[in-house]
């Protein structure tokens, strides 16, 4: 079945990297890194009704999943290389060839997003209750990759987009009352939902000017924990931050849903946003906006990095320190 | 709970590489290849009820997840490097700490085997049901990867332990009756089939012996197709190749198992052995042979490569068509 699978459908997402390299069809996919380069690896897995809801579009799939490892590679300022795919499914979608196009057409597609789109390189396939990984592999030049640990106080937060979307979407999608949008601002946050853009055009832009960056997946205030912590596991928070709510960007949907509800925690700890939080020096901040700009991609400064470790978030010069509970997970990731 | 349960039970797992290396914590890990270098990369995925049984030992889990893919690895003759799991646990698992520190061991064990163990550097933790996946990352010098592609008309087909032994372990394990073994034949069968032992050691033998290369993973006859067929996705075999029945390396409980029943299959088509198979032209064989006897490896000869497309089977000298049938896979991988 695999080698079936693989020649229909996933065999068209293949093409050779370099010449001497091989891709599925062997034991194990051969790729020959850039001299000078380093190698970054992620691996994120999808479950169906964890992840995303029994019968779900395979487009929206096959896009998101390669999107949320994109993400992650963006957030190392590294650039894209080549992917894995371990799929599990059940007998009944094995032989649905329309779910499997879709579902490599949603990978097709995203794919295409990039400057350089990337080949799949193998994986495995499996029966079993549906299931999806992508490893990801990518590579940054020695010494340029953006970690988590590199902010200092005095740096500013940055945001690449809009926050809170995909919690937004995840409400219109489970049928939610009282969220007050309209059709089109409906769409617009489930199609951030279902097929989120990874921020992989600022990459190269990052070394230099970025101290610390990571994507906003598990929720804002989470996610910023993370940074200020520098990607350490320990519990004990080096860094702290200020916040300044009206600074952060809504979309008109958000805005809509917030002037109704008054509510916060969508965009303080939704997560599925996959937007680029970065801490940047104040002498960088200039330069690096105009690059950004300069490709069309808006930076957005929602706060600052302070020595001072705890999480302080203000509202219009006004502390709002009963905002800090919000920092639970939207699921078990 | 990501946080927690990589905290607990997988940071000791995870060790630095290199100086600018950064493992798990981080979007991703970062990881610096030695120059002159190509990477290799490999992935495979266990489900429950397809791959193992409910209530499965977490021990057993862990060593022969790393260990099929380290597998592959080694059919590539390439050095392991480092490893990403992808774990999803269901609910019941999730916070079972005898589960969680069992399956840790397998993989620090299986792990242990190794001349030089490698670390785990990241991957994702989700709840669902009982999927297993790793993705291995190993080097090998630039151009000195052992290929699918490669065996030459000729050369002798050789394999580096007993046949059939993953498969006849299945048996035991599902209560198969007229199996005919004493209880250390049952026990070994089992070890086989649980913690099967990858052939790494003898990956940096293979360049220069060894014109083609596999792991016996769908079965010898399945796999010998693929290894004939180079590794290309085409039906069109290109190669063909005698095989001696009775040079196939067989354990004591294979040997009394087969004396009762007279069934190839499970030799032939069998599966899960994660022994190597190797075509060596012949002017190789004897340092090739001599220099695994030298690191106490056993290597075995069971037949050649010929021009003729197809795959004879012959025992004691006389053709066995019949047998050619035997190709099923054993699951659906």
């Amino acid at each position: 079945m695999e080698f079936d699978l693989i020649n229909q459908f996933f065999a068209p997402l293949c093409r050779p990297l370099h010449k001497s390299d091989k891709g599925i069809g062997d034991d194990a996919a051969l790729m020959t890194p850039k001299s000078g380069y380093q190698v970054v690896t992620t691996m994120d897995t999808m479950v169906e009704d964890v992840h995303f809801v029994k019968g779900a579009e395979p487009y929206h799939l096959g896009w998101k999943l390669l999107m949320v490892n994109l993400s992650d590679l963006a957030a190392m300022g590294a650039e894209p290389w080549a992917y894995s795919l371990a799929i599990t499914l059940p007998e009944s979608l094995a032989h649905d060839v329309s779910w499997l196009q879709a579902f490599a057409q949603g990978l097709t597609k995203a794919n295409q997003t990039l400057a350089n789109p990337i080949p799949l390189i193998g994986g495995d396939t499996t029966r079993g209750p549906l299931t999806l990984t992508i490893n990801l592999q990518g590579q940054v030049k020695q010494g340029q990759a953006i970690l988590r640990a590199g902010a200092q106080a005095g740096d500013k937060l940055v945001v690449t987009g809009t926050i809170g979307d995909g919690a937004l979407g995840l409400a219109v999608l489970l049928g939610h009352e009282g969220l007050s949008l309209n059709e089109t601002q409906s769409k617009g946050v489930l199609r951030k939902l279902h097929c989120p853009l990874a921020r992989s055009n600022v990459a190269s832009f990052m070394y230099g000017a970025v101290s610390s960056a990571l994507d906003i997946s598990d929720g804002l205030l989470q996610d910023l924990s993370h940074l200020l912590q520098g990607g350490s596991l320990s519990s004990q928070d080096r860094l702290g931050a200020h916040l300044y709510l009206e600074r952060i960007p809504l979309s008109s949907a958000m805005k809509q849903y917030f002037q109704v509800s008054g509510d916060y925690s969508k965009i303080l700890s939704g997560g599925d946003d996959y937007e680029l939080l970065m801490s940047v020096p104040e002498e960088n901040w200039q330069v690096f906006q105009q690059r950004c700009q300069s490709i069309g991609q808006p930076v957005y400064e929602i706060g600052e990095v302070v020595s001072n470790p705890e999480i302080r978030i203000y509202e219009n010069g006004l502390l709002r320190r009963d905002l800090n509970e919000l920092s639970g997970f939207k699921h078990f990731k």
